[in-house]
């Protein structure tokens, strides 16, 4: 392979010779060979173009930058953000726990790309821009990582998480309008209960939903708190008068989302407890997405032998041995997911936890935990969606059978004859395999007429 | 021991004669011997008695108890509130999954003194009271023990945690204020950085928390709706009409909190979502915290071989073989309690994601956790706040040897020479044991004159 | 309340006259107002108690504390076993990491009773024994905690752990044995799938036990080792040769289990990995419980609208509001152990992980919470096993009809005739509501008799 | 793009021309769009990779399948391993949870790069082999992606993580025994405390390890159980007799690792326990490495206002605005690593015990967390040993000045004049600013000679 020379302050590094990066990235490409290459999420290095090209306008407002450097900078932070260089970032989350060679990795390329859009070859002649200098200028790696982490995080938030369960939040709405009607089982304990509507049933899991939408909107507004114009260690040395907001501002004008300057630059440096509270909303949604797959497969459990109130879409043939079955596989795929959420909200809270004095040092690790949870989630539930709720349908015959077999149907009589008399009418009609009309008139609690005026399942089930 | 025969549906069960507890809650203590004893929050209980008392007077406003009976209930209700049967409720945590039968605790309880209150002996004539049909009108444990949580974890948060950590918070600003005139070295990745003010430092410990209340506080409008009024499934069987919001409004009344009825009962019943929500707002809490207390433990590390910037508060011998030994202990128990937190964020969760059908059945281990993070938080930032926050004071002569030290008060030079000679300044000065300033000059990079102009400690803390 | 006054290094404090501790408890009592009194776990104090008397031993045969004073601690050890002062021990976990606060206690109960043994009353004359110098000879709190901690754990995982799964583990083998030949329909993704018997799913269960059992059994070696002997910081400093040895031989003699001296003192105090390593199996074991409990209460659901295969003892009333309804309640107790090991886990993990330099300050909150587990676990076995899988009975009638019902059977035929014309007939059969034998004959696949000489469930679950 | 068609049971798909896989592979690319694609790590492929081969020999031997096929199959599996078709395996971890459609992905591309292999173009002619009868024969799904699973994670366990924790354990041996006679300060709640060797801190991580190693080993024999032979449920039908030892023989030398068939298969399919008790032993190295990273970064801290005790290598440029800063940055990303294996021990845990009935359907989420945590705890401590441990040395000067200076050293005195008389020094000289020899002589407890004989840090570190 080609190489050419590079510098930083340590001394020289040899670099492949057709890739934009620098001296520091190369020395952290060797240094940490933990895992997978490249596993830095993207999102992150696009964050940090956002963030690049809105410093450089605000250092040129401020008259700390020229509008030549300001221009190149943001010529390259576009051409990033398209996605042209996509293959320019090398590094893993395992580096250092500031981030510091990914803001490197990105100010060598911005550095490098631009000395090329000035006509010039890389390595050859005066560095148009450097990259300390003038890419990461006003800025520190422990103020743009933390900047970069909440530029991603929250993009994904708001651009596949939140519309994802909204998808679903909305087909789970519109199946308990459909359901409104048929009164089934209700089960507690796993056992037999009383009565409600499929609708009733599909109206929680849309009310959980909502819930944990609102849960998750409820942390946006830490998380669009930025770090930048802090540098070092919050005081924002080296920084230009007034930098902070409009940098924030900037940011907030190119990502066309609401981002403000941190209030208070100490916490957003040493602490990402906004990392922990979005992922705590992430992990309670994963509890609620839980809960509502498992549902839906034990509802469509079968097709002979198991519950079978429901029927989901059968996408693809279910065993490789067995001719013929059908899986819940997206119920599956929904719930490995959560369990993947609920893991990585313990990584977040481990870093989180261990911030010391000036600086959290799990920046990477916390960033990539949730930007995976926020994608896996709106990712599932809109594969969850589109391949099984939507096409879920009541088994009618099913649901109008095991409705009349229920022997807690007795509980409608607590109010006529009491708790305790109920109880033996059921119990009754249990021990002898009979029905809880039969015992009623046996045990001369109620008349046939009584029992059938009192004991209606559509009449249990409240307003519907 | 002497005892009475008490019975169910089930049959007769003999139960020690003083006890005012009835066949259920017999039953269970011998069906469930796990763990300690009377491991069920005696808060819960108390939650119990609010909604019994509000269950009665709702029912007799509706016309379906009389108000004798009301009255009855509503006495025994405001003895178990004043303490008076605390040892009526032997029961664990470890039982049905529903708290059916601390539910079933409570009812009998209140039937059987209220048996004596109408000057009867327990156990003989009818009753005066129906444990089922009179105490628990219009109520199944289904909607009784969440709301029973609720109340309890809602009473918890707002009485216990949110006070301690405000209590915490209030000191930690008066301490930012008291020390924002001592310029310190930064440390990041533990390592010497620029400076900044100890009044700085801990403002972002306060604004940690301040984030913090604010998340716990978005929480409890989700904790504010009440399950009551769903009985078995989340229908409303056999309550009256306009039962659910006169309910909710009576428990609002009797504990003077913002209480309303769930909007969708089949979730309140079936999920415990509210809970996943407070509590990550607790663990966010917890890694907040455990950051402050390691930093303050670091900080005052010593008394002369560690960082030693600031002291605390000797509140006891710290050694039993090192004599004259003190140490940080109130760090200690509070990243203990911590530790705690942020494990039983993990039960909740666990709990809280098992739901089946229309019912979860881990309601007494979910409630329990919260209820324990909520009160160890609330108490260990207190006794954080008194016993060390409170006394902590500053170390003037360290800070100060120390700063002066810094070979990281080069960065003011960037803007003035470059990052690059910045560097080399102070890798010299590392190497060679001297200071910044013989280097800046021996490098040729600035004068004397320059460098104590332009590298002034004070300078670099920004607005202090 | 009458007070005495005791004294320790830091000066004079009063005590309640009646209670036997000193100064420091006091101080501690006072300080750490942190959840309920009392948290510490008496087993640790019971641990203490075993140490305390082997050092006195050890130190007396090594001629460092005369006869004397060696019955005098021992007399009180054996007091504080037999349970006498156990109202003597009122600190909690949230205390100093290091429990130097009770092991303090532990010494002044000792020194104050042993003065009361030697005739002379508390607070007056010269102390008999120094807590200090006499009950602490050779020790420190930072090798005496670890070592109570070790000494608790692990009587609790022989003595109640163990015993429990094991007692249950040899149920589930029993119910295998006597279900061997109840041919079933087995489910997989829930959906029915191929037949095994009832006893080789129980067969499952107990396997996973028996590797449970293992996994736990195979961490009892690091358990075994005590830290005693390394006093501050793993030295051994102040104790006389041979110690470390001579008192673990002691205190393997005294509880008779086969606990050794710490091959390596520093990792002793400073990292509990050997708590780490046991609570992953009981987390491993919880775990499997869960699978376990929940598949029965699932296979037991109905009575009429469930899966209905096994029925589970019917130990109490189900419900406060629907007469006659029995539920799993002790799978439900169980599964909930299950989450709040689940959730210890990650207590133990993050106290675990924060050692720092030679100590890990977050003892107290670790021993807790493996005791609490491992007592949760082996009760809820005994619990679970002696009210629900004692009495576990098979409904042959419902597995009957349900294997007979299921389409998988055609599984059988894969090799008989290729896995794609099986499914088309399993498809078949399920889009008309047919049998797999009407279709197989139908679409020409296999004659009447070869069906029937083919699809035979008893001959397609291996051996029984 | 060219497509052809293929075929399953359910029907017609197109398939990308170019591409070896088939109508289920692409079902399932179509129904999963969840994360990143081609998530299923490539190490379960080549896991299936053994076992398909080891399959297609023991049906060959037991007669069920011809030479000619096992060739085919086992050429084409080779191929595999030798990374020849990875772009072939485009699917997602977020699949059904039985990876049943990765087993047909696996069989898919066998079959249709066997059809190349015999001469013929893909979706012309009747197939060389069939995927679920040939390829598949005698294997469910939910007998091999365990099996693929274990062979997996027993590899990358032995190849991976357990060298990288050996080496570093043997550099943390070496260190022990070159700064075996480095006496240096103890500090334990991070306060000042006797003293000890550097050697000593180092040999009790070195010691954390042997026990994370030993206890990784222990859960070895567990993970060496094969599923494979249990086909759909566990009972093994459509395997023809004798195989399921057989083909465990035939991976076991494929492999050259000491598989063995699970002695039950029910179990096998049905639950991970293994998976949970290997991650367990995971996350155990993890703690310990989390403790052993953070104190090498808090003893290299400073370099002028830290402890620096030690000093480790300088690998990088530490910071993009500090110039000349050096970071602890090897520490950092094992830190890093740690926190995501103490997350991914959550993720394994939630769907360990999420096992329902015959199966458990979270394998893919297990194995993927197992696999990456076991790879990047072997990479990081590979990493970090290259790059830090190796590089770690005393630095004397600061370690000598900052033993003298230790008020701990007191203690030594207990023994001669009582750990009060001792205390009372300590305190004074505290008070005073004093040295401990002063205040020793001018209390009148010591001589100055006496001092000198009995206070000597190099006398108090035990067997050095």
């Amino acid at each position: 392979m080609d190489y050419r020379i590079e510098k930083d302050t340590m001394g020289e590094v040899k670099v492949p010779a057709d890739k934009l990066w620098g001296a520091q990235t190369e020395r952290s490409r060797n240094n940490f060979k933990i895992g997978k290459p490249a596993s830095m999420p993207l999102e992150i290095i696009y964050g940090f173009a956002y963030l690049k090209k809105a410093a450089a306008y605000t250092n040129c407002e401020l008259g700390v930058l020229s509008e030549e450097k300001r221009d190149l900078i943001a010529t390259v932070c576009d051409e990033i953000l398209e996605g042209k260089h996509d293959e320019q970032f090398p590094l893993v989350i395992w580096q250092t726990g500031s981030g510091t060679q990914s803001n490197m990795n990105v100010n060598e390329v911005i550095a490098n790309r631009a000395h090329q859009l000035a006509g010039k070859k890389i390595g050859e002649g005066d560095k148009t821009l450097q990259p300390n200098d003038d890419v990461n200028k006003s800025q520190s790696s422990n103020d743009t990582f933390p900047t970069g982490m909440h530029i991603a995080a929250y993009k994904k938030l708001v651009e596949v998480t939140i519309p994802g369960v909204e998808q679903l939040h909305q087909t789970l709405e519109r199946k308990s309008e459909q359901f409104k009607d048929v009164v089934k089982i209700g089960r507690t304990h796993l056992m037999d209960a009383t009565p409600l509507t499929l609708g009733q049933e599909f109206s929680g899991y849309a009310s959980q939903l909502a819930h944990g939408l609102k849960a998750l909107k409820n942390t946006l507004p830490h998380l669009s708190e930025l770090a930048l114009g802090g540098t070092a260690v919050g005081t924002g040395l080296n920084t230009p008068d007034g930098y902070a907001e409009k940098v924030a501002q900037q940011i907030a004008d190119f990502t066309e989302l609401p981002f403000i300057t941190a209030k208070n630059k100490f916490e957003a440096l040493a602490a990402h407890d906004a990392f922990v509270e979005s992922h705590g909303a992430l992990k309670q949604l994963a509890v609620s997405l839980n809960k509502i797959a498992n549902d839906i497969r034990m509802l469509a459990s079968g097709p002979r032998s198991g519950i079978g109130e429901i029927t989901i879409p059968a996408n693809e043939p279910g065993s490789s041995i067995m001719p013929g079955k059908v899986n819940p596989t997206q119920c599956e795929a929904l719930t490995m997911v959560c369990a993947q959420v609920m893991g990585n909200d313990v990584a977040v809270t481990v870093g989180g936890m261990q911030g010391q004095y000036e600086l959290n040092v799990f920046k990477p690790v916390m960033a990539a935990n949730l930007l995976e949870s926020a994608e896996l989630l709106g990712d599932a539930c809109v594969s969850f969606d589109e391949h099984c709720a939507q096409g879920i349908e009541a088994n009618n015959e099913v649901i109008e059978k095991q409705l009349k077999n229920s022997l807690m149907l007795v509980t409608a009589l607590n109010t006529k004859i009491g708790y305790y008399k109920a109880a033996e009418i059921a119990n009754t009609a249990h021990e002898n395999g009979t029905t809880l009309k039969e015992e009623a008139v046996n045990l001369g609690y109620t008349t046939a007429e009584e029992f059938d005026k009192w004991v209606r399942p559509e009449d249990m089930v409240g307003k519907k």
